[in-house]
């Protein structure tokens, strides 16, 4: 089922188009090319990010074409004749080098790179930086949601407040985060995620009392009944409605499975809930609840007891709320085999040159120390230093280490098999469990090591000193 | 170019399903409802909300379907047979009476209403609230900008931090705020929007030096030239070389069109450049300013009196940056013609029960003056009051009345025609220059008044203590 399946190569920033059509007449169409894609700031003030969107990304990139009808409204816009003969055959035939997906990642450092052609590196840009950022940010707000939750069930209820069809990405991203599941069918269909849901209050409505509504659900739904408790009155009439019906339920030979309150205090009315059951010997109920939760409200309620075995998280996971984005940038690092760079007036926007490898520091409990950022060709790395504070070093020659980045893509194909959305969140969580207490809190989380090795810190000096004016 | 072009009817809450097999057994599927869609909040903590998304709706209403392979997938989570093979016909055959996309509304009114069979109005639910809520959102940022920016040019260049595939929808809801055009060549493509862009840094790091690179693009482009100018240093580098570039364009009878500023101060450069470019005699030369712009630092460059022609605006309009979600909602109000309402402590959490029609009340000089919502059967309306705080009301009987709502749809099927998104990009500027400006103003705008009718007040109060236990 794929979403954008004629013209993908529009999918683009329009400057990718002259630019392209510009190396082309330049005769730079073959020249060689290394883009990284990296980003500055931690989303949500957060101590980590969780680097998602890189299968889309694949597919997205196995599929850049460009059919007649784009080619026709390219030459409607005066691209030429001799370049739209061309762009119709292209077909992106790059190497991807990239971090895992769900791996843990941290600011300056390369989680992917493109080599290949200018014109299909460059290309690549849009759709890079449109799915990286947006997957991972959502990914990451999901890891901060269920690092609230502990083991709770957390539901993606976000779709209705996504940012139109990117409520596709955010539901994928939500169960690489670590969400059980999610209410949007689509992605579920897409990605193979587990959809779940039961009624709205309009349910309820429908059936003029509650109690009619409650009971015709049961007897639908017998083994999968959660009521929703609020619509009028929830400790009044909606327990109260659901009690009975757990009741009748259980002469049936069935169990209620839960009760959703979506509105008041969550705290005080879950509480009340866990006693007014409990008391009806419906002590196996479970009790979810709903309404603008995110990380710190999930925090504080469990923080106050509340007595929720699980959570739908909707407006917060699915916007990324606290962020709104991922700042990543895709940059060129090496033309025709010569590294090359952006300068800025602030060292922590001139970008780092050459071919690089991220390897990851452990400590003597494999626990994650720090990060290092070395040129490709580069063995031995003794010492890091701090991207842009030079008086900042670790000699982390010692320690061991594991390299983050590997080949994902190969003329254009995947190589190797591209993992279960679920595995790619069973690997999050194995990972963020690596990551030390101090970097994964939510206030003030001490920054996470990420050094450049000496080649490394070699080149881009000497890179600089070549482009200041 | 359709996007989601299979299985639309999958784009939907899984909840929807299990409701609408519910009705299905439960004998309910042709009981006729009516839901509206409202918001509560104003988004930015703004005076006003654009709304928008009303086509992208309309279109994904007669376009839900379930094929087989949908069929299929809700078989192997348990759907019944015989609702499988109804669900398999399914068409949406309802009513939608909405405001015109590019109204301009305010909290507590509907601006659509769904009238069909419970199913399909219930099912109508998620794409109603993914699309208006993300374009509303989104045109709402645009307007903003715009008011900023009075008549300069303005570029949607949000796609790389657009929220996946949200970016096709981001960039139509830029134009009705009244950007000109996109950096988004998909949407360009899918709207008829007008796509734009020319270079990115990368561009001029291929070419080794500045000059070389500026004098490419120039030669390949030379009546759509805009140069980037701060690769490398924007003072000593990009200026003197475009002004170079511009000087020989000006040998083969072009004239360089503009330069970009995408780093550094934007105000001492733009001023800078100026300066620069009118001593070169390069006075028609335009200044584009691009780089984390939104509604407030352009209002602030513009007090400054920097000298900018246009604004490239990414991450802050593609995720509505301040806001990042607008809270409508969609809510029951009659079922089998009986007016119904969702009960909550808070009486602003309270529904509207019963079809209504909202009214814009004019002043001498036909401006806005305060909404009237109002029973669909009511006539004369003489006194509003506020929705939830009794004692505020306004008599408006004296005053003209413009109806707002009207049908868009009727049998599934599109009535009227379907307006160029630019068209009601000009119906968004000519209905924001009958808001008075206190409620245009950034800081602490005025709220405007939205008040219900004697007959909707007197109805709501009758459904309340019918349902208050």
């Amino acid at each position: 089922m794929n979403l954008i399946n004629e013209n993908t190569g529009l999918y683009t920033d329009f400057y990718e188009l002259t630019m392209a059509q510009g190396y082309f007449l330049s005769g730079k169409k073959d020249s060689q090319a290394v883009f990284d894609y990296f980003f500055r700031n931690r989303p949500y003030g957060g101590g980590y990010t969780v680097f998602s969107g890189l299968a889309e990304l694949l597919e997205m990139l196995g599929n850049f074409r460009f059919q007649k009808e784009a080619i026709d409204m390219l030459s409607g816009l005066g691209f030429k004749p001799e370049f739209l003969h061309w762009l119709g055959d292209f077909q992106f035939k790059g190497r991807v080098i990239s971090m895992r997906e769900g791996e843990v990642v941290f600011p300056y450092e390369p989680c992917l790179r493109i080599e290949g052609t200018l014109i299909e590196s460059q290309m690549a840009e849009t759709v890079v930086l449109n799915l990286l950022n947006f997957e991972s940010l959502i990914a990451t707000k999901a890891a901060r949601i269920r690092q609230a939750a502990g083991d709770r069930l957390l539901m993606d209820f976000g779709m209705r407040r996504a940012h139109g069809f990117g409520g596709i990405q955010a539901s994928r991203a939500a169960i690489i985060g670590g969400f059980q599941n999610t209410s949007n069918t689509y992605s579920a269909a897409k990605y193979g995620l587990r959809p779940t849901g039961t009624m709205a209050h309009s349910w309820i409505q429908t059936f003029g009392d509650e109690l009619t509504a409650f009971r015709t659900y049961a007897g639908l739904y017998p083994e999968q009944c959660i009521l929703l408790v609020d619509t009028y009155d929830t400790v009044h009439s909606g327990l109260p409605n659901a009690i009975q019906v757990g009741r009748e339920l259980e002469e049936r030979g069935f169990r209620l499975k839960g009760i959703r309150i979506d509105s008041g205090d969550l705290a005080y009315l879950s509480k009340k809930a866990r006693t007014l059951l409990d008391q009806a010997g419906l002590d196996y109920v479970q009790i979810i609840v709903t309404n603008q939760l995110d990380e710190y409200i999930i925090s504080n309620l469990l923080e106050q007891e509340a007595p929720v075995d699980g959570f739908g998280v909707g407006t917060a996971l699915s916007t990324g709320k606290g962020a709104g984005s991922l700042d990543g940038v895709y940059k060129l690092s090496v033309i025709e085999n010569n590294p090359t760079l952006k300068l800025s007036e602030n060292i922590a926007k001139t970008t780092l040159p050459g071919k690089k490898t991220v390897y990851r520091v452990l400590d003597e409990k494999g626990l994650f120390l720090a990060d290092a950022v070395a040129l490709e060709d580069e063995r031995d790395i003794g010492s890091i230093t701090h991207p842009f504070e030079h008086g900042k070093s670790m000699d982390v020659g010692s320690f061991k280490k594991e390299k983050l980045t590997g080949q994902v893509m190969e003329h254009g194909v995947v190589t190797g098999s591209v993992p279960d959305v679920y595995e790619i969140g069973e690997y999050t969580r194995e990972r963020l469990s690596r990551l030390p207490d101090e970097h994964r809190r939510f206030l003030n989380p001490h920054t996470y090591k990420v050094g450049i090795s000496t080649g490394l810190l070699k080149l881009r000096d000497q890179y600089m000193k070549k482009y200041t004016i």
